[in-house]
This record gives structure tokens, C-alpha cells and sequence, in this order.
């Protein structure tokens, strides 16, 4: 059902012309977000220039009981900001200061359409730099980091969003202003500030964020190194971090996902290898050296066919761009790829990867697997070609059944991209009733009208029921229950 | 009002006598935590032997409308584990187990009995260790640190209890068993894991926890700085921090404080500085040395008057015990001592111990400085005798005004002991009605019966406007208000 006429005339009323965006064609340019398996044309678009704005949107949604879907830069991976035709859309780009650096206290005061790697950029010149560093971090939004809780690479070492964000500045679902944490990391009372990092915009909107700075380490050494099986480069991983060496990075590809980056970005890689390992360490200059040398032995331990160290600056960065760049990489080579998200015990990755390719096989579907190995955290990408029917339903089944094969080996569906829309039946797998319930009442408890981004992350326990009853059946039929709305 | 007759015949029916205490001589024992300021026989005392047990407790308390107040080891410092003559205590000190320690993943599993160390000291054989260091650890628990989100010297480097736990086993209001987290730290959902943290028993009973065991570090470094004047000592803790090397330690004495620990503990230190700084840094071992020679370099910039680096490990140790023992040691030499927790941004360190010192004057009291400096925590002893009329009073007037001036500083009321009893009605200067308001939904979410620990924690709205209209009055009288129950 779209807008009644009278919404939109409100909404005319309420916001200069350059906060709104009402025409179709204007719409249609926000249909989707980063998973464009969901698409729907928004019923109105509010671009709010400041938090006046933020308060004016939230109230009229509530009063008028109108869906309100927060939006960053929409490059999330699960479908947390896809908007609903009888919604409003509240994309805060418009609101994108940076409005402090302290080298001295090491903290960042932004607006939340500020992009994460801006932050890096601004507080370079004090040798600071914010840690957290998904791979879109070039266009995602501070605003957008939170609401999912971002990773990266480099939070194997220096923590999510969440272990990087002091204090946010909020909207209530109520219209009231609230903050929530301290730059001193010990507020008193609940720990909402915790609660709202993968609250995908249930709960609050953000207005404002201090982020913690990380001072720059004084070097880093990188290093490839080539496994002629998928199995010993995953216990590899294991053994780094049973080690006791904290890699800054420590990623996997497949060969797939080797020579699609090989191909597109000519980093050097081995074009002939099973799996391919990137190894990071930093730090002081001691220190990464001892530390690299500690993981050199043990990838020739188990059978790394060649271990590679970036001579200078310029190589290390080269590694990192094949990495970086693996995604679209893959993206050229076949016509559609769907990027999914789990995570499971390091111990396991090499058992897991082998039965990924046998779902593949199972599934009629090739995948390319690049990783953050480090955390056990997955990302096989599903290659396949909307063109020919039926194959967009295949990737999807396939990439529903790598979900469960990470809740088997005791893993979670979900590392760093969110719940969203993709992933809401696979909750009701995770989590038994209690939870789901709990997670429930604290939705409640911010938003009794549940207008804020309504129908995703969390299930209800009927949608729960019925995947349940979906899930009994065998093939193609169970994705009858897809999300909808 | 005491529990009646017919809910103690029915606690007897529910369970064995091993897990109950319920002669007035056995609940006496339990009549107050490490705030000994709060005291109240509680109505009942029952110490469940497992889970099954707990949940009886719950669902019994919950049916009867009885308070639940869960306890740990009873050392906390804010009255969080208070009893109620009208309520029942749940003592989980017999839930005591190690269940699993598994050094490959690093993990340990544990009861909620669990006493700190004891992680610890488990986890020795692997080269692990259980990072979050309670002064009281020797003593406190692992569901009291959950409760709590407990702190510690160590903290600065390697973060507060929600860091250091992935994931924990819960009793629900409802009597379901719940688990939240996960041991990747990717679970999906709302954070309720952080949540937790600090919930100091208003949300769910604690029965299993997962901890992240860390690295043992190859080497420690420590150093004593004396300085003739606070403000140097407090500038040099901001600079330290400014300069980018994280220290291990960073604590703060003052003169008092410094007298007090020497004359118990034979440190070693100087007596006759201003302040004292404790430093430490570990790792590598020419890490400790790099890092300790830029430390020494900003304490000699800030005029510190001598630099002594701990010869070998006894004295490190050594230089620690004093520390550690602070707070005996002052209560040695004074009848009673209230020990008060905020914090406040490091860069006001020397400024606010001067007002502290000034407020000392107006309340006729002496107050000794003990803190975790690196985090701007603060933890002022007052020293009073209980038997002179009136002291007690001014103790707690003293004490207010210290969490007021961290306030205004920019600070929080409290560093890591919690809110409790004690700093309910702070909370109400703290937080605007906003915040508080969704506290209490959250509460209400977790426990709609509000039988959890009732009256701690967090203030209702009506409290805070009582208390808002004492304190516009002056004097004692403000103290009118304090927690009762």
C-alpha cells in the first residue's frame, strides 16, 4: 500500500524541498542497498541536512504509524536498509561533518554520514587513524558501521565497531534526543551503547558518534603465502593464532577468488595454488619481524608451498589491493555472485571449505571463497546468472545451506554483514524461542509502535513457526517463505 | 515485612537443605556486601548447588512476588548485592566448577562461583592468563565481574569484564534458560551479551560464562615516578596516554596513600613525594624497553623527582603489593574508610584532585587517592570514625560532592564498581530523563514483575524527582533521600 496523500502532504510541510525527495524517479535511485536481491521503491525519501530533521521524521512516522527504514550509504550486505513501498526512507548523507578531532584524548566527534575511511584520512596528520576497515570503507558510513556493527581486516587485531565507537548521540523512537556510553569507556546504567552496534536501526537513529582513534603503528610487514590444499592453509590459520600472535590481517582466497583478483588487480599472486594466505603483522619494527618470523615457521610447518614477504611499502599494498579488490574481481568475471556471510571456528575451516564445494556440486553452482580467516568469518561468494531461470533460486539455496553448515560446525550466520531482511529465517535456526523473545521485548522497549525499520533482523516467533514448518519439506519449496513484505 | 511462613515452607519443599540458610544466625552472615554501609538480614538465603536449583529460586520468587537479590562473592562496593528482609538472596558461591579450559581456542568455561584468580591460575599451565584484574580478585567471582563489568589495573591495555567474555548462560526472569554471545564474538542479534555486563542482576541470573584467555605477555616492565606536586603527576598520566604507548598499568597514589601502603607493605616507596605513579609495560621484551624508555622520557618532562625501574621481578612484584594492599593499608590507620569510584577525562586529573582536597577541607575529613590513572579513574578513600556523631554523614556527603565534581569534569559516577545502592540517586544527575526512561523499558523487558534485584541500579523517574528536590535544598538535609528500602 503506498503513502496516503495526506502523509505526503504533511511531510511537504514539514521539510524545506531539498530534504525530500517525493517523485518516482527520485525514489526509484534508493530501491535497494548493497544486497540488490531486494528491491522495493520507497514511498518517500527524507534527507535530513541536522537532527531537528532526524526528530521531525521520526515523529511523523510514529504518529502516522508509517514504516521509518534509517539508510547510510547503502552499501550493506543483508538488506538492512532495503525500503518498503508504504515507508518513508531516511538517508542521513546529508549529515556528513566531521566535527571534532582530539589527538589528545585520541577521539573523533562525527556525524553519521561521514565515511569511515574520511575518519583515517582526517586524523592522519596527528598518526592516528580509526581502526575498524570493512572493505566498502571507501563509501560506507560511519551511521551504517554502527547500525551493523562493521569488521575488516584489521579487527582481528583492533575490534569491531562496537570495541571502537566511546559514545552516539540518538533519536528516539519517541522523538526524544538521548546519549548513550562516554568517552571514558565506564558510563554507568545499561549498556546501550552496545545494544544499539547491530541494532540495525530498530531501535534509535544516530546522530552522532565518537570513535576512538588507534595510534598508527610504526610498520607493518605483509606476507603471501601458497598452499597447494585448502585444508593445510586453514589449519595453518589455527596454528597462527593458537600461536599466540595477534596478526593485524590474516585472510584467505580460494583459487577461484586468486585468479579473478590476479586477473584484475596483478598483485603478484600465485595463479596456480589451492588457497592463498595474506598475513599481516604490526607494530614496532622488532616486533613485526619476530612476529613474522614465529608465523613464517609456522605456515612451512604445515606445508605453505611458498612464503612470500612484501619487500616495501608499495608490494604490501598491492597484496592488500588483490584482497580488497576480490569482490568486484569476481564480480567481472560472471554476470551475478551473491556474497554471504558466517562465521565458524577456526579449527574447522578446512572441513567446512571442502563441504562448501560439495554443496556447490550439490547445487550446480561455483563459489568463491575470500575470507577473514583469522576470525573465522566466511565469505563465500555464490557465482551464478539471473538469465537463466532458476538460478537465482539455486544461489539462494545454496547460500541458505553454507549458513547451516556454519551453525553445524558451531559457528554463527552472521559475521559482520548483519541480519537484514537475507538472513531473518536463519535467526529462527540460531536462536531457540527465549532469546528471539528477549530480543523482541528490547525492540519493544525502544519502539513499542515498531515503526522503526519494521520486519527485519528480528523475527517474530509465528515467522519462526512457519520456517519451521517450511523447513521440513524438502527442495525448492521452502524458499516459498522467503522474506516478503 | 518478612517473607511469610507459607513461602518459606514452600522454598523447604523445593529444595535440599545443603541450599538453604534459614535460621536468623546463618542469614546474618549475608547482611551486607563489600559496602558495609547498606546492611539487611535477608529474608531468606538459598545457595543452588546447579542450574535446575537456580531456576526453581527464579520461578518460586517470581510466582510469590519475592525480591530475588543474586550475590557472588559479596565483595562488591556499591551495595549491588544489598539484601532486603522482604527478599531472598541467591548465593551462587557453590556453582564453583571450571568446566573446561581449552587452550587451543583459548577459551575458558566456567560457573559463576568461579573466583577470579582461580581462571587464572588454571589457565597458567598454557601460557594463558584471564586479563580483567579486580583489586579483590583473590576473592570476587566471575558472575559478580559480569554483573558488575568489573575493572581492574590491567584493564587500560587489555579492556573491562564485557572484552573479556564471549558469551555466557542465563537464567530469564520467565525460569527459560537462555544463551547469549558467542565464542567467534560474531553472534547475531541484539547485543544482549553487553547488556549483561553491568546489568549487576536486574536482567537474567548468570550460570555459565565463556572467557577470552590472553597470551601470556613474554615480559613486564615497572617503574615508580615520585613528583613533588599532583598536578605534574596527573599531566604526566595524560601525556603517557597522548604519546601513543599503551601501558599494562597505570596507577596514581597520593601522599596519604603512598604512607599508608609503605608503612603496611614495605614497598619500597618514596614517602615523602607529592604523588606517585606506577608504571608498566608488557610484551616483548624490547618492546617493554622501547615502550618504558618513552615513558621515562615524558615522567622526567613533567618534572618527576626520581624514576625507578624495578630491578627484577620480586621487586615489580613488589611494587604491585603496595598497590594492591592500598586500601587495607589506609584502613589500618583509620577506624572506617568509604572508598568512592568515577571517573573523570585524564586531562583533568591534577585539577580535580585539588578540588578534591578542597571539598576535604569544607567536609572536615581527609581523603586518600588511590587510582587506575591511565583510565581516569578515580578512587578517593574518605577516612572517618563511625563512632564520632556525624562523621558517617559528612563521609557520605563528602562522597557525593567527589561524584558531582567528576560530573562536571566531564566524567561519569562511576569507574567499574557499579551503581548498586549506592549511586541510585547520582544516576538522576547523570542521565536526563531520556536515558533512564529507557533503562527502565529495558529492565521491563527482561522482567516485566520487576522481581530482579528491585530498587538497585537504576533509579525510577519518580525517585529522581524526589531527589532532584532535595537536592536544590542545602546541607544535610539532601542526605534525607538516601537509598532505603
Amino acid at each position: 500500500m503506498p503513502l496516503s496523500g495526506e502523509f505526503l502532504s504533511r511531510l511537504e510541510a514539514s521539510f524545506p524541498p531539498e530534504s525530500l525527495r517525493l517523485a518516482a524517479d527520485q525514489r526509484k535511485v534508493y530501491e535497494t542497498d548493497g544486497l540488490t536481491l531486494f528491491r522495493e521503491v520507497p514511498g518517500a525519501v527524507i534527507l535530513p541536512a541536522n537532527e531537528s530533521e532526524v526528530i521531525v521524521a521520526v515523529n511523523l512516522c510514529r504518529e502516522a504509524g508509517v514504516p521509518l527504514i534509517a539508510r547510510g550509504a547503502g552499501t550493506g550486505l543483508s538488506g538492512g536498509a532495503t525500503p518498503r513501498a508504504d515507508g518513508a526512507l531516511l538517508g542521513l548523507s546529508r549529515m556528513n561533518q566531521i566535527l571534532e578531532i582530539n589527538p589528545l584524548s585520541r577521539v573523533a566527534r562525527v556525524q553519521p554520514g561521514v565515511r569511515n575511511l574520511q575518519v583515517t584520512e582526517a586524523a592522519a596528520a596527528h598518526g592516528l587513524f580509526y581502526a575498524p576497515d570493512p572493505s566498502s570503507q571507501m563509501a560506507c558510513s560511519i551511521g551504517g558501521n554502527v547500525a551493523e556493527n562493521s569488521g575488516g581486516v584489521r579487527c582481528l587485531k583492533y575490534g569491531l565497531t562496537v570495541n571502537n565507537v566511546l559514545k552516539v548521540r540518538t533519536v528516539l523512537a519517541s522523538g526524544e534526543v538521548a546519549e548513550f556510553g562516554d568517552e571514558s569507556g565506564c558510563a554507568p546504567g545499561l549498556d546501550i551503547l552496545a545494544l544499539l552496534h547491530g541494532g540495525e536501526g530498530l531501535l534509535a537513529i544516530v546522530t552522532e558518534a565518537v570513535l576512538k582513534l588507534t595510534a598508527r603503528p610504526e610498520s607493518a610487514l605483509a606476507a603471501l603465502a601458497a598452499f597447494d590444499s585448502v585444508e593445510n592453509a586453514g589449519d595453518a590459520v589455527a596454528d597462527i593464532i593458537a600461536s599466540g600472535v595477534t596478526p593485524s590481517g590474516l585472510e584467505m582466497m580460494d583459487a577461484l577468488a586468486v585468479r579473478a583478483a590476479e586477473a584484475f588487480v596483478n598483485a603478484g599472486y600465485p595463479t596456480d595454488c589451492a588457497a592463498l594466505l595474506i598475513v599481516e603483522t604490526d607494530g614496532r619494527r622488532e616486533e613485526c619481524e619476530s612476529d613474522m618470523k614465529k608465523i613464517r615457521k609456522v605456515l612451512e610447518a604445515r606445508g605453505a608451498r611458498e612464503v612470500r614477504l612484501a619487500e616495501d611499502e608499495a608490494e604490501r599494498e598491492l597484496f592488500w589491493r588483490g584482497r580488497k579488490a576480490a569482490f568486484p574481481a569476481v564480480g567481472r568475471l560472471f554476470p551475478d555472485y551473491y556474497c554471504m556471510d558466517g562465521t565458524i571456528p577456526r579449527t574447522r575451516l578446512g572441513a567446512t571449505l571442502r563441504k562448501i564445494a560439495e554443496l556447490g556440486e550439490r547445487h550446480r553452482l561455483s563459489c568463491a571463497n575470500v575470507f577473514h580467516a583469522g576470525d573465522g568469518n566466511l565469505h563465500p561468494l555464490i557465482l551464478f546468472d539471473d538469465a537463466n531461470p532458476g538460478e537465482l533460486e539455486r544461489a539462494r539455496a545454496f547460500g541458505s545451506d553454507i549458513l547451516k553448515l556454519c551453525l553445524e560446525a558451531g559457528g554463527t550466520i552472521t559475521g559482520e554483514h548483519g541480519v537484514g531482511l537475507e538472513k531473518i529465517n536463519e535467526m529462527c535456526l540460531q536462536f531457540p524461542g527465549a532469546e528471539l523473545e528477549r530480543f523482541r521485548e528490547v525492540k519493544r522497549a525502544f519502539d513499542p509502535g515498531e515503526f522503526l525499520n519494521p520486519g527485519k533482523a528480528v523475527p517474530t516467533l509465528h515467522r519462526c513457526a512457519e520456517f519451521g514448518a517450511m523447513h521440513v519439506k524438502a527442495g525448492e519449496e521452502r524458499f516459498a517463505d522467503l522474506p516478503r513484505f
